[in-house]
């Protein structure tokens, strides 16, 4: 793996040279992030895991949690009920579009926008009431392997900005209530909603749970059997399609493997059959995107021939 | 390959089985065809080619043309010029919506719905002439390995029906010309659109134009380099994102590999670096796509892994 | 006076009989409400009342309080801090439509939908802090001549109703605070909203608003000069072209006079330069108007040309 | 009426000096007219005329004549006929919008619209075939009571103009003919709607068509019987809430009077049994409609307190 450390390093290199994008900002404690940080990590399927740059700097999921949580959902409810109140659809709107909602008569197009991620939480409430936070921390830090480095925490600060500020997600929650769609307290499903938003992981952890799906739900740096197999098929197949905002089809186009993205900067990949991984840069593009991973990302992929060819 | 031949035999049989799907009735021609007819194709990257049913029928391509369409537009006009007219955007609108036009200040949302592929016919009018229907039917030969096999034609049956009710194409057509989106005359925009969605293929031809993608360009029948990886990059990753209309997230998650169909019940599939798929079944599901087809690629990406895993 | 009286009970008679439309029910304090009902008054700009009907019977004002808070919002804080977060326009989507919003960045169409009524509380909020609603409802009660009849009264069970299941007023409400169009704190301009849609009159009382605004601005029981003639023209604008939700239309057509109405089933007409009416009927239509009210203000519109022909 | 003529001459002096707006600009023949031409005239229902300004310009009708062939409309197709096809909405859209019709399932808002009034002239072919165009003109020019003034003529100038640019138009025609909400020949619906927007008038005509609906239906000029009270109350109706179209309800406010405006920069007005009116001024704001038109009118509605307050 030497001669892979070495394209990580050239890659990193010139990816953190990448002048471009805007740091979110829409809660102080992200805008405060030191822009220059990258991070990049790749896990096998044989268990070997290799990074390279500020290998072990934190960020919060934000979206990157929507991934990690459709899996969690399929695995304990059921793909039936997960589905019963999401559709399975891509969207060409913004992730907090209402009007989008109305059209379709408040059934949220996929799990990966707000609506579809929140209808999400207040079903994991109804299931688990006040345990599902410490639930779903425990299955998260299982599918990032984190049984030897300690579990996954939430960045408290993060967590109450994120609530402060959430008036269009609440205004989304209301509207889903409402409807039907999304069933107990609307402000108890934001509440996990933001907490899930704000659980803190490096590109280490997102590239075992890249490589848990790459190996069809086996984590391969823990061992455990973790997904089946139509779970993982599940969360790929929309990742591929729906993993990157409204940029999902330029992803697709110049790098070409199902990933998902977060606002914090973080993006997590799925190479099947062979790796995951991580990628953490904070500035922006217009779409939400990380600019710097996503061009490491794409030079990995042509390097690497990560789409097959 | 005699292991394949009966997984294809075995796939074939329970699909062709299947009784659900409505053939396409917009046009008499289409309406007619026996909706019993079944034909599956894969060319792998020798150059091989093994096929189960009714293999030899024919079909008008529809839709799938919009993929091909695609590769002779980036391959001659550039992807710059391609892309400066249409977006690359997923789209959970409709194949044929104005809205989303109306709201996208009439910049189709990608190729691969109407609006983008009439707009590429007006660029192929105002470059070739009169000659652009026999530059790209030569064009769409070549993809297809039809070099031994004779050139494709154009059932007039069909396209003389989809002229006569275009109504709704036309309303895309006229709107996207006041626009400035489509350059040209419209009626002859519109008259070689129609064109190329009668060319007549059949489940081989289809293969080999995914086996052409799948291998990065090369046809692997004729020999012939015909597309550089940069088109096959993004007319894989269009296939990927919104290659079934608006299941293309479900296609996703129950088959996985980039795909374009069309109504004629036709679906094409590259497996990048391992083959392409053609598969033919009339009976389509409610949006659009063939319902036995879908059923038999879901069945061969199990069984022969196609995604990976 | 007498044949009035007489056209009045006629009126009534045959209106009271007609059995369509179904009570408003999304709370149950509306839905147990006496569905024969009716109640019919004028007051002429001479200050006389004439009514017919079970004319002493309360009810929520509901919208029709939009078009009194208009009134105190433009004498209070003027025409160009009113219409600078809402705007002048007719609405054909439905009254509580988020849709509309998204597409008009957030600026309420008109004062008439909920969105620009609750922009206008906050407003209120602001302005008056927790004086605002004895403000409004001693300045309503001028409005309607309640000097010799007491002051207004707010129904706590309907506001409490209002209060608890307002989800969908309240998606609108952080939508508009998100955007910032809405100030100060959304719960707090949701209540006063609420409490003004649950402030009890009579058809009466909204006769000599109707009135107030007929004659210019003063009203003609107490003699009170309230509304600048500006005040009454943008009001009495708005009524005409929006005064009753998507039916606006046709009561242009049907009556042709400016009108309020709100979902407990009463009405408010202005007949400018003659006189006010006001109407009350608990079955509504789809829309959401009184089925009987606007049955009996069509008929009294012909007897009387009150559209001047 | 010699107060009146002064008072004319002052709000013609005054209004005519106004140098905001634009002068339509989409087809060469309406951008070429001279922007400082301005008329205003009056018919009372006395069957007297006044007019100041360039009284004798003509202009085409534009959108104007969809008031008269709405009243065309009712007279000959029936009021129920005609409204099934088309609603009775306010609309907040766009004149030319396909959103809105792809979302109200392709049935036009109202008939002032372009695609009801392409609705209706698909009637009228239907029901006349190649004699409708006569019959409609000389049913307009008995509106205007120009028996003695010569019949109405078609601008063909405009009319080859408007045909040659209407890939909207188009576009709107074949998407209702699509949805079978525009019945028989598409190009010929279109071609009648472009030889009614093509009718040239002066404000004498508009005045006297406006008086004839502010009688009640009758001509006040030739005395004839032209219009139902049916057909008034409707056409009336109508143009109090969409007849100025996204500036309606700011018309309603600032005026406060039936209209119907077209964007060569005539308005016609209906002060319901008192008269008619007409004004002309090429200069439009950017909702289509014409500046120093409307501020003419507002200072003659305040004037002569045309609301009744």
């Amino acid at each position: 793996m030497e001669n892979l450390q070495d394209l990580f390093d050239k890659i990193m290199g010139t990816a953190r040279n990448i002048e471009e994008g805007r740091v979110a900002a829409y809660i102080p404690e992200l805008a405060q992030v030191d822009p220059s940080l990258f991070s990049l990590s790749m896990t096998t399927l044989d268990g070997t895991t290799c990074s390279s740059g500020d290998q072990g700097c934190f960020f919060s999921m934000q979206s990157i949690s929507k991934a990690a949580t459709l899996c969690f959902a399929i695995e304990t409810l059921g793909r039936d009920k997960v589905f019963s109140k999401i559709g399975m659809e891509p969207c060409s709107e913004p992730f907090n579009s209402i009007m989008k909602l109305e059209m379709t008569s408040s059934l949220p197009l996929n799990p990966f926008i707000n609506a579809g991620a929140i209808v999400l939480t207040g079903m994991f409430n109804e299931q688990y009431g006040s345990l599902a936070i410490a639930e779903i921390v425990d299955f998260f830090s299982r599918l990032m392997g984190r049984q030897t480095r300690g579990s996954l925490r939430i960045n408290e600060n993060i967590y109450r900005s994120e609530k402060a500020t959430a008036d269009r997600n609440r205004a989304l929650a209301y509207f889903l209530h409402n409807a039907g769609t999304l069933s107990g307290d609307v402000e108890e499903a934001l509440d996990l909603y933001f907490k899930l938003c704000s659980i803190e992981v490096n590109t280490v952890d997102i590239s075992v749970m890249g490589a848990t799906l790459a190996s069809g739900g086996r984590n391969p740096v823990s061992g455990e059997e973790l997904l089946s197999i139509d779970t993982v098929y599940i969360v790929c197949g929309l990742m591929s399609v729906c993993g990157l905002y409204d940029q999902s089809a330029e992803f697709a186009v110049e790098v070409g493997i199902p990933a998902k993205s977060g606002v914090s900067g973080g993006i997590v990949c799925v190479v099947p059959g062979r790796m995951g991984l991580g990628v953490f840069s904070p500035p922006l593009n217009k779409s939400g995107n990380s600019v710097a991973g996503i061009r490491a990302l794409a030079a990995l992929s042509r390097e690497l021939k990560l789409r097959g060819i």
